[in-house]
């Protein structure tokens, strides 16, 4: 199964994509979609157009995006949302399903420990799948939120069979 | 010219076409997307699809959309924020420039009161764009947007043909 995992943003989203065959997880590739400095729906623009290349370039079968709580006020939290809907609509338009995931599980399913802080989901990240290029923090929280749809997909599988 | 204008919403949207030629505007067409009750991101698809086709069938040249800021907290303005940001790259990804106006504006676009009531603002669309069909709030909020639109396109070539 080939999972895209986003870490929406406004001014800069992570994306990722893994292979998963059993336990086996092959990186496919990461990166970051900088908006620039332009009008926010071109920034929008940018995002939907951006994300919607990668997904065409790479085949996904499935997304996966980070659910988000910790903005700061009305106004910041307006603004992510407006990001993450441009990248949610990316995803559907491109036919894939999305799941979200809360951070906590994010990097519970990670490094098992729903409190980490950011650095040690790098690290593991640079660990499980051994990207070939510099990894970013937002890609870093992209293929985590991937690997996270991963686990859970695996263990409704398991719980579907034991059943 | 022909003008689109969106009112954002999570449950529904509203969205209304006008013809705007010198001092005559003409109604073309509106209504409202209502999202249903699915997951949040198959919501989100379909404020994105739905608009989409209003787009491809009435062929706007151009798409205005109400600023939000009366969101009551974060968790609502994050809501709120991914339906506009779906609904913002449905009009960039059809190659509409989109404008955004305050909710201020657009009622004294249309009032000539910013604080005009909602109800103010339906009868008003009524009385200048004697839509055939029933109007409901979310759609005469999306006329209002496009007469706002459009009283500012025509007062900037006012100031550039002075200038």
């Amino acid at each position: 199964m080939r999972i895209l995992g986003v870490d929406p943003g406004s001014r800069c989203a992570g994306y990722g994509v893994v292979d998963i065959e059993g336990n086996r997880m092959t990186h496919i590739t990461h990166g970051v979609i900088a908006t620039g400095k332009g009008e926010f729906s071109e920034r929008l623009a940018v995002l939907f157009s951006s994300l919607s290349h990668v997904i065409s370039e790479f085949q996904p079968e499935c997304a996966a995006i980070e659910d988000v709580f910790m903005a700061r006020n009305a106004a910041s939290a307006l603004k992510l949302g407006q990001a993450r809907g441009a990248l949610i609509v990316a995803c559907t338009h491109a036919g894939l399903p999305v799941s979200a995931y809360s951070p906590t599980s994010v990097k519970q399913a990670v490094v098992g420990f729903g409190r980490a802080e950011k650095g040690q989901v790098q690290h593991m990240i640079q660990l499980l799948l051994k990207p070939p290029a510099p990894l970013k923090e937002d890609a870093a929280d992209a293929l985590a939120v991937a690997l996270c749809h991963a686990n859970h997909q695996s263990s409704a599988k398991r719980i579907a069979v034991s059943a």
